[in-house]
């Protein structure tokens, strides 16, 4: 096997440590990761210390004397901030500290490792709302209707590639993942949310399941099947292009609920909280994978056994992951 | 005439000063504008000395101050960073600036005056380069594909206005110019670039005139017919909708430099100066406008006019302009 030298910024979170497991069972071996912060002795017995590299992107000098020194073949580009549920307090932060991570690493491909091919990562929040059931699914094409300024700053991201891709003629692929669940995952997010709280339900540590709005239609996919994904568009994807990724299927969010009652050993009690409901939410997010799939991808996972696995490693763990903020 | 209460932001800038003339001469009375730097006293005669509020928008609570205390009616949001041609060394500024001063109005019109009417300026800037012959001319669903950093921050504030629009239901409306051209434009556009120089050569004080990249075709709009378009949309416009405002017509570089050459006094020497082309050029940008076109607007003024008036307001001041990065 060719041995590409591989860099995956934000490797040691939800999707990256995946990512990682993913690439070193299909036989990668030269595999470098950036840490932004948190535990990463999980990536140590992974790829080795000498690997793993203490970094704020949003730095650059040394994002670029990261690049300069590795030149890798490919980079995975996960690193990006989130704060779900906290995007419009924390905005300008927001879009500061991600629109100065991304303009770091392209000016420092773009002076340092030109022939880098590179894998962005934007979303499916990008898309937001649809105005009519023809734009269901949701395919590359779908205008952008934000609804809160995360979805902005992972359009401005996805733009700043296109930038260099259009004016500099770098080698970058783009994706947009849908909802992705898997453990790891930041309590942030409403899955893993819902998870350690029915955890701590069983272990006698909380009452009642507190839930936003479950009326919500979302696509999701196991992150196993999703990193899959990443290194088939690394490898694979036309240069310059989007990639929708996700499992082309609807399931509503009180179906999510309902699904998390039934694996429970204990009986839960759901109350609706009107605290956690967002300003707007979009109603209906599901897509279209006609062009991931003709790469040769399709997800593999079913949902239940997503849920099931979670399950099972909240309890093991005590809670899916520790509340982070880097990396969705 | 009922009077609304109207905030003109960077209302001493090129657009800007149009637009107040404009409001002036139709009778509108109760006006306000906001100067970042530059010379006021043109605005002065207009509107005086009291509407005129020294401001930077990038400062969160002189913004807010502003708008809790003036509660407009209606903001004609023109302010702006543009840095044209340098915007990839600036790019981190001028995205950090455009979005904290679109996110400081946005936050302070929603806070303090919830019922404002806010009219967004985008730019053509956004959509970029087109794909195929079917995106020409170009329509408000064209895909965003930006080739410089500057497009990407109207980009990003053109969504943040929708996330507020969306979100929390603010009464905003947003266009996106195509080119516009007229007295008092920053010299860092192409047309007041080479009028400067004609101007410069009929005076003796330069030999030929330097010219970038000539082949782009542009559409061009008289600014007084753009901030007329600009007055419709603020009172006619379906709130939350986008409106491309040009002529639909296109006309290639080469084709203004040849006019301008003809209405020279002087015998002129075109130079190409490759240090002028940029990393990459949008072949060609024309305006589908049948959408303004369906509120009553329809440019007046003809591209020959426009020039000549253009190059004697130059030959009468001596430059269309001292350079100003604030307002396109």
């Amino acid at each position: 096997m060719d041995q590409p030298k591989i860099l995956i910024t934000g490797g040691t979170g939800f999707a990256g440590s995946h990512l990682v497991e993913a690439l070193v069972v299909q036989g990668y071996k030269n595999i470098h990761v950036t840490s932004f912060s948190g535990d990463s002795s999980f990536m140590e017995k992974l790829i080795g210390i000498e690997n793993i590299h203490q970094l704020d992107l949003t730095k650059r000098e040394d994002t670029e004397s990261l690049i300069k020194q590795l030149q890798p073949t490919q980079i995975y580009h996960l690193a990006s901030f989130a704060y779900v549920g906290k995007s419009f307090e924390k905005a300008e932060e927001l879009l500061s500290n991600n629109i100065s991570l991304q303009l770091n690493l392209l000016k420092a491909v773009k002076e340092f490792s030109p022939k880098t091919r590179l894998l962005v990562i934007g979303s499916a929040e990008e898309y937001g709302v649809s105005l009519s059931d023809d734009e269901i699914p949701c395919d590359e094409d779908h205008k952008f209707r934000p609804i809160n300024p995360y979805a902005v700053s992972k359009i401005t991201q996805d733009m700043l590639a296109y930038v260099y891709f259009i004016s500099f003629n770098l080698d970058i692929v783009t994706v947009r993942p849908f909802n992705h669940i898997g453990e790891r995952q930041s309590s942030d997010f409403a899955i893993p949310a819902f998870i350690n709280q029915v955890v701590a339900i069983e272990r006698g540590e909380q009452e009642k399941l507190m839930v936003g709005n479950l009326d919500a239609i979302r696509d999701f996919t196991d992150v196993k099947d999703m990193v899959k994904a990443y290194i088939i568009v690394m490898n694979n994807g036309k240069k310059g292009e989007v990639y929708n990724i996700g499992s082309g299927v609807g399931v509503r969010m009180s179906e999510i609920v309902q699904k998390l009652v039934l694996l429970s050993t204990k009986h839960i009690v759901i109350e609706v909280d009107k605290s956690r409901f967002r300003p707007q939410d979009i109603p209906k997010m599901v897509v279209n994978n006609d062009k991931i799939k003709s790469l040769g991808w399709s997800p593999k996972i079913f949902l239940d056994d997503s849920l099931l696995r979670i399950i099972e490693f909240a309890r093991s763990s005590g809670r899916t992951t520790e509340g982070k903020i880097n990396n969705s």
